[in-house]
């Protein structure tokens, strides 16, 4: 790492010829999978946008300019020429480097990145305001093509392209997204894809306008006639983009100049950037997909196929019902591996639909299946399905559509912190018109509600369940909407989900300490059987209601005034929870057994012992 | 109404000639102008759509073919069409007409509408259903240029050209949609609607092919270069449609063809009709948007310009303001006259930003614009903020960016029902991290709490007011998170916002019945100030909490454990409430004074008189 551990700042770029930008690049990949294969974390984009992140420090300011990232799985580069390098070993680690950019973390990172398709309209709103306040600046979004498939870029290309504000979109066109990407832009791109040489036309007409600047305006027509011969009009050009492209994404000379042209343009400008997502890891080359996000790995064998989680179980399920059941259809935005889709896909071809990052369109398209009889699946990120929640109510919920919701990646979503967490879905969900909102806590139940879902439920209904695996809690209580475990009579400790299994451990350690906790396990969170709850409740003085949630809206705010007993919520508070290992983020919140159980040593410690002294 | 008097169902249509037709047309849209002016609603749209609606009916089946509407503005002459002329008065009426499409009002009502650029995502769910499921049925969406500006339509198009799926979206173009739209698709659209002839090439070019059918698939790579010196490649056939078009949208036979030609192909098509909106009544003609939605009104004299309601107080207010504070910034999704921001629109057009359709853009675009030290103001209805629920929690509430949401149409909005009533905001907008969330009762406070809400709340802020006037409450007590209203020491109501009118008369009518009751009105719904208001409740032995938004979420599920004694919680329920008019919906759901009233008295005979008996 002869020229990396030079490079303390953006700075000290300016000093490199290209050759030792090219070595400089190479460096940079060894030390991303290096670290990735140590830490996991994103590693295909990253290795694609090694040159682009080069060339984009070495023409931008990025303390004072502003580049705004979409979705920001790219950014470790970006991290590592910040200033950054020295902490990279703590990347996504509980108090270390967020995964993400993050403004607190450094003046370079502009704004908040994790959800898709929002950089363009971030970066028109910085736009607006530098030239209604008159700030000195420059504004860049850089957005991937999977990005576009989302409605989000589309409406910032469009308000965008109208605007005339000087601002530059990169689009960094690796080809792919998470997965190959469906429909609309992606086929423009193919088509763009395929030109070459109008760049270096473009570059070499104006070098030669520049010397005679009386035939500039004159050859103005003449120019944008020979722009049509070369590049018809497209989609871009057509909102009002000056398009420049494309440009070859690894080469760090032909970048520069082409991010130099787009910032000499007083309008809207996209500059189209070719890159290969993995490139220079072999491994991640040939798969990228696979290298997409991942956990720890060996460089030299790769990464290992996962252990069965919630996502795989979900999957494995729903393919074993769609033998039987020709009405179910799968619907995924762009997620098809992170929520075990793809054993359906390639069972069931014909009834799965990846729509793309899109994921209010997939909850629209779902709602007109369920109107005519089918029963549409969709597997989502808990977090991304926020996009979709006007579509919940107005689409689906008005009209009481059977449309089956599988909220994966409920609760703490760990790494990947405060942008991802599954922190709302309890809330959102509950506001939505008729909606059963059930609560598995093992993959046995799990299995259950799934065939409920779809069989019984014909209304709208959303599965919620966490990341990763099930814990000690492996049985099947799902029959009925709430259940007791164990029959403690001091206090209860009521919960939902994964969070089973700390309750269990928090009844543990109370029985240590001579208390006696019944936990009482909720399986349908939405409506809530508060009176059946409060009959389970009643031999206790005191409740604790633990919850994987944010608090407003939870389902502690709904039972609290019911029950009868003083409660104590225990909960994600606004929901903003950083990064870092579930075990050490329950911990911080006191959402872990140890947490639950001090909770309720504290709250029967205020609570007299109404049955002895009555 | 010689012709329109014989039709009763959309069968009647097939035996009429052309010109009686046009006689008919001309007979619906006098009877638009003659109901619409006596009861309210939307005109214009309605107006524009009578050629396109009769030529729909004759083509298509209605009862078995799925025909779905976006907004679903222009679904009055369909109604009319479809069985429902005799019911036609008691339009948006209190158990009468809906005024959008309602499957559960008539079999050829085939989606609900309200919101917009859902219909293509529907009609393709809808298409895939049919394919998966073996169904005998056509697929079409109808939707207006206005609707394209909306990313959800670009993601529904998107897939749809992907899908290959047999289906015809019809695009209603009128030039302009609620307001003149902004970028992208209107772009295009100008460009297309210049050409001409192409349609009737096309019909001939068919029929010449159909005789010499060995010519047909020979000369396929001909006929697709003729068509691109007619027709260069557009958006929509970049995504997959065949694109039909433009046809005049007031000629019946062309568009019966049209629409006969588009059912030919086995794909997606796309047909471009143009229409006016406003045709027939000049006065609309002249000026459309005044008449997309109306009162009553005059039909010689046209429509007055309306009172006084929070949305002007808001934007006049906005305006005094903005012209000592440069950092203001208003932005409108498509809805200027509609919030109040037409004023600010032409005194600072610098410092106005209408994006179109596209809230989540807007959300966006203005965080951007907060991050760089704007204070951006975006005015929207309650039920349209839905669409941003995401882009609040990402790009918003991370950061802590001051945001200032001015949230109209809170609560209640009347005649337009269930699609468009504020019932989810307090909802959604308390689970939205650091936002707080203030409920003005008056004018006065909308005011004051505005320039709270720009000048002394560096987070993000969100004003929840109504459609309409104020009432008898015209006071301000903004300064403090809540205020106590009257002595009464035997209940509390406990109530914020418009509805503080409710509790007044509930005081009263209890007081008249030798009931003591105080309202407390809340000022700020989020962060909650719980403890205070135990404190101002602490007379009373029982308080009803009464509120205009859904039960899951709301204030009084957060409130009820906390208020130390029993609370009856009268709201929304689950938020699905019918059109008629506000004081009606209120009644019906015992949220009016008498409600609020009876409420209360039965609460108090039920709770014991602890004050007493101890």
């Amino acid at each position: 790492m002869e020229l990396l551990d030079k490079i303390n700042s953006p700075a000290d770029l300016a000093q490199l010829s290209y050759p030792e930008l090219d070595r400089l690049a190479e460096e940079i990949r060894d030390f991303l999978v290096d670290r990735v294969s140590k830490n996991g974390g994103h590693l295909a984009s990253n290795l694609g946008a090694v040159e682009l992140t080069i060339a984009l420090e070495r023409v931008y300011n990025t303390e004072r300019d502003r580049v705004v990232f979409d979705v920001g799985h790219q950014s470790y580069v970006y991290k590592i020429l910040t200033g950054r390098r020295g902490m990279f070993d703590t990347l996504r680690e509980f108090g270390g480097l967020s995964g993400f950019p993050k403004p607190s973390e450094s003046v370079h990172d502009a704004f908040i990145a994790g959800h898709a398709s929002n950089s363009v309209s971030v970066a028109l709103g910085m736009a607006r305001a530098r030239t209604a306040l008159g700030g000195d600046y420059e504004v860049a979004a850089i957005i991937g093509d999977g990005a576009l498939s989302g409605g989000l870029a589309y409406e910032g290309l469009s308000n965008a392209g109208a605007s005339g504000e000087r601002m530059v979109v990169i689009l960094n066109d690796n080809e792919m997204s998470i997965e190959p990407n469906v429909g609309g832009i992606s086929q423009l791109l193919s088509r763009l894809r395929v030109r070459s040489g109008y760049l270096n036309f473009k570059r070499n007409y104006r070098r030669v306008m520049r010397r005679f600047p009386a035939l500039y305006k004159f050859n103005h027509r003449l120019k944008e006639r020979v722009k049509h011969i070369f590049i018809p009009d497209n989609t871009f050009s057509e909102m009002g983009f000056y398009y420049l492209g494309p440009v070859d994404g690894h080469d760090i000379k032909q970048l520069e100049s082409a991010l130099r042209m787009a910032l000499e343009f007083d309008q809207p400008v996209l500059l189209h950037v070719k890159t290969r997502k993995g490139k220079g890891y072999p491994l991640a080359e040939a798969d990228p997909a696979a290298y997409h996000g991942v956990g720890p790995f060996d460089p030299k064998i790769g990464v290992k196929k996962g252990g069965d989680g919630f996502s795989d179980v979900f999957g494995s399920e729903l393919c074993r019902m769609a033998r039987d059941d020709g009405r179910i259809m799968a619907v995924t935005a762009a997620m098809a591996p992170g929520t075990g889709l793809s054993p359906f896909s390639r069972e069931f071809p014909e009834r799965f639909f990846d729509v793309g990052i899109a994921e209010g369109h997939a909850v629209s398209m779902a709602a007109g299946m369920a109107k005519q009889g089918a029963v549409p699946v969709f597997a989502v990120y808990s977090t991304f399905l926020q996009r979709g929640y006007d579509m919940l109510i107005h689409d689906v919920a008005l009209q009481r559509l059977h449309v089956v919701f599988a909220v994966d990646r409920a609760g703490l979503v760990g790494s990947d912190g405060e942008t991802h967490h599954g922190a709302f879905d309890v809330s959102y969900l509950r506001s939505v018109p008729y909606m059963t909102v059930l609560a598995p806590a093992s993959f046995a139940e799990l299995r259950s509600m799934l065939h409920m879902a779809v069989r019984d439920i014909n209304l709208p209904v959303a599965l919620r369940y966490p990341r990763g695996g099930e814990g000690r809690y492996r049985d099947d209580l799902s029959s009925k909407p709430a259940a007791v475990i164990g029959g403690g009579t001091d206090v209860a400790i009521i919960t939902y989900g994964i969070m089973t299994n700390e309750a269990l451990d928090a009844a543990d350690m109370l029985r240590a300490r001579g208390i006696s906790a019944r936990v009482i396990k909720i399986n349908m969170l939405n409506p809530l059987s508060a009176a059946q709850i409060r009959g389970m409740c009643s031999p206790c003085r005191a409740a604790v209601i633990a919850e994987d949630a944010c608090a407003q809206g939870c389902i502690g705010e709904e039972l609290r005034g019911e029950l009868g007993c003083p409660a104590e919520l225990i909960n994600l508070g606004h929901g903003v929870v950083t990064h870092g290992s579930v075990p050490e983020l329950r911990r911080s919140l006191s959402l872990d057994g140890e947490g639950i159980a001090a909770a309720a040593e504290r709250l029967l410690s205020e609570v007299p012992d109404g049955k002895e002294e009555t």
